[in-house]
């Protein structure tokens, strides 16, 4: 997955706020349901991919490394909108998700109500079909 | 706004994980548009009142304070729903938003859309009442 020379040519708006790391979240919400999905974190690469290729790019903090949503997993994200907050400091990406978007096999991320001092899980994992 | 003495005996859910800053960023969607809102960050005093009242508290980067949504504007969020997600580094808060939730008078903080190295301004600000 390295980027070709034609990939760092994509302009990337001026004025955002990147954090401390070099980096921006990115809300993830799904463009039929409405669902949020996950919360991720881009770099300026993961972000100048994500605008050429209109597919979600974001950089694993655990990893330290970029990473193409669902490479491995086949769970990709095509993005059908990209918009920033008043303050340029958070993205909203609005995505198709194939397959679903959290490791868990939860369509979403979010399924993690609070009971008392613990957590209760909400709704059931996804039947996914393997991928090829 | 001090907090009373009951306030402080609310238990936090087990395992939260806190960014090196001791916060913790949460997604807030409307109930009834369901659309994202804003992004805004609590620390632990903000969730706990928040879990308590049913209405959001946040903390202000900028200020660096607690910082009850809608204590100046008049534009509270009441609490519907509070989730975690998979990695419990993110809080999903779903709300029903009285008045607006961007301090530029628009119902979401994110109306800027990308337009080659600038911005463009995704719909217009809302109508909104003065408050008494």
């Amino acid at each position: 997955n390295t980027p070709n020379p034609k990939d760092l040519q994509t302009q990337l708006p001026q004025g955002i706020r990147w954090n401390a790391d070099g980096l921006i979240p990115a809300i993830v919400q799904d463009v039929d349901t409405r669902e949020v999905l996950m919360l991720a974190y881009m770099n300026e690469e993961a972000l100048r991919l994500t605008l050429q290729e209109g597919r979600a790019w974001y950089y694993s903090r655990s990893r330290q490394s970029l990473w193409l949503k669902g490479e491995t997993s086949g769970h990709t994200q095509e993005v059908v909108e990209l918009r920033f907050d008043c303050d340029r400091d958070t993205i909203l990406l609005t995505v198709r998700q194939k397959g679903v978007a959290c490791h868990e096999g939860f369509y979403s991320c979010f399924h993690y109500g609070v009971q008392g001092e613990g957590y209760v899980t909400l709704g059931a994992p996804e039947e996914v079909p393997a991928m090829p």
